[in-house]
């Protein structure tokens, strides 16, 4: 390219006005396909590189955000890496994704190499609790960091989901249609997401005044190994549950084989809620009832969080952004059929 | 931390030789999770850097490979992704993954954003054709590059999957059962896994002597969208298929939404294949057939062309290498139901 083109060129070319390239490159919902290509084409044409990255290439400094996950290849992360990376491209930042796979010596080197001048900015759900050493690393890296969906630490800016409000609600559906010995598996108390569930599954038993069993609480984690082996042994217990409620965002998948796997049918045999609308959810047959939120809310709160960080620098007062749950019971929650199921 | 631990001070402390230590951080699958706890806690005591990370900020490079992939929230993308950063990371490199949503300009701008010094390599698995100024994008990188899944360009090395052969044997299983009214949807015919599948759905049909129709191959895009709606209107055909081909790994899910939209019942109305194994094929009732492929496979292949080409330049001859693939067609494939469907 021995020149560097214009937007006013790519405008003229794709016949539209400059605003509406603009709104092309920002990737705006209210463009039609028909001017977004034409705008696309007139930019492949002339090779035209928008702003925001040239304006990076200028100024010479990353113009990068990191984000570090358990694990990124989770279909209902997909509303939140877009949301936030939409975000980020439209202030001219690149958004790169690591997996942690839930590894603290992992999530060490990451932060490590994020930190060696590599982004201007760290998006984080660790996987593990976050004290100690651990805590010190965190609070002595170089650039901004905003925790997702953690409630800890206390000094830094988060965002997370209300897991308590949304669990309360299943859990008092359940024991509403008579349930009296409800499974929930989820992951560490430690970590936010565990804690909060069972927050809301031990305060809705104590709502109605009904005693939770503390043998169906299986707060260890958020994996669908962890949700295939702990229904499949809960449903070999003298007393096993009526209903499960999933705890994890990728867990339900190992809940449904395991009660397939012992040739139990859902809703008849057993209640089963999981958490977040995913493919598996809407196209099992019934449906399965879900605890969600709305990941894109996740991304974009998480993206502005960030990006102010990075403009405006650290602020007084952590800012804490709760996003709200509801949940829908859809097909999978009847009554139990069992008797003795009441007590 | 005032001073800087070693691994021996590691090792001592968790009672393990230097190598179990070793083993710990290269996440070797041989270490019992006693020991690895063990290991993992005597790393978090001392706060020990591992050597590999150490080093990387010794030398003062990104060591850091980067990964653009149309979308990462794929399920199915998850053992391609943990194979990789698992290579990598035992070679001391950080893994980060960016979503170019398939659009070129977002694809331009996160190879630049990659190559302004952010990474050492560059694996990627372009959306848009790979022609003219693009190319020269690619050609031009100041960092080696391998494709994921693209048999183009020619000058690069690639590892790509056979979807040809899966999809011939599929389209050759589904025409043994007497289905005469095929559907293929997949993505646009100059991407590999567009152009492979069309190619072994038409290769299947000739080794037979029977002519596919036309208007059931819809090579379009490889999104969960276009499966939907796709199907809709090829079902609402006068001659609708009696079998459809989900050629894209997150497709499935459109496919299946619209043939229950429809009313219809798998595979007594319509017999079903997808791309590759999922929550949702393997929960589906009946399990739906794929065509599959070893995902940890591509994974380690990437990797290790891209360590290579980093450690020891540019070859004379690019490498390709072939994944191949495998048809199972589980419960999901029958013989048409109507008559009329054999001519």
């Amino acid at each position: 390219m021995a020149r560097t083109p214009t937007i006013r060129e790519v405008a003229k070319l794709a016949k539209v006005s400059i605003g509406t390239v603009s709104r092309v490159i920002n990737e705006a919902a209210d463009v039609t396909p028909h001017i977004r290509k034409a705008v696309e084409s007139a930019i492949e044409e002339l090779g035209y590189v928008p702003n925001a990255a040239a304006k990076s290439m200028r100024m010479g400094r990353s113009r990068t955000v990191g984000c570090i996950l358990r694990e990124i290849n989770i279909a209902q992360l997909g509303g939140f890496v877009s949301t936030a990376q939409n975000a980020f491209m439209e202030a001219g930042y690149a958004l790169m994704i690591a997996n942690s796979e839930g590894r603290r010596p992992r999530e060490i080197e990451l932060l490590r190499s994020f930190s060696s001048g590599q982004v201007d900015g760290v998006l984080m759900g660790p996987y593990t609790p976050i004290e100690g050493e651990f805590e010190e690393i965190l609070r002595e890296l170089p650039v901004p960091l905003v925790m997702i969906d953690r409630d800890q630490p206390l000094w830094c800016d988060a965002v997370y989901t209300d897991h308590e409000g949304g669990t309360h609600q299943a859990t008092s559906h359940l024991l509403r249609l008579g349930h009296r010995r409800i499974a929930i598996l989820t992951g560490p108390p430690q970590l936010h997401p565990g804690g909060a569930r069972v927050r809301g599954f031990l305060r809705a038993h104590a709502d109605m005044g009904i005693e939770a069993a503390p043998e169906l609480i299986v707060a260890e984690s958020f994996l669908r190994d962890h949700g295939y082996r702990a229904t499949s042994s809960l449903l070999g217990l003298s007393k096993p549950p009526t209903a499960i409620i999933a705890g994890g965002i990728d867990m339900l998948s190992g809940v449904l084989r395991a009660i397939r796997t012992r040739g139990l049918t859902i809703p008849d045999d057993i209640s089963v809620v999981g958490s977040g609308r995913n493919d598996l959810s809407d196209l099992h047959q019934p449906p399965i009832g879900v605890v969600s939120w709305d990941q894109n809310e996740v991304g974009a709160t998480a993206a502005s969080l960030l990006l102010d960080l990075i403009t405006h620098g650290k602020r007084e007062e952590p800012r804490r952004v709760i996003i709200p749950t509801s949940f829908n019971p859809q097909g999978s929650c009847m009554p139990p059929r069992q008797a003795e199921s009441r007590d």
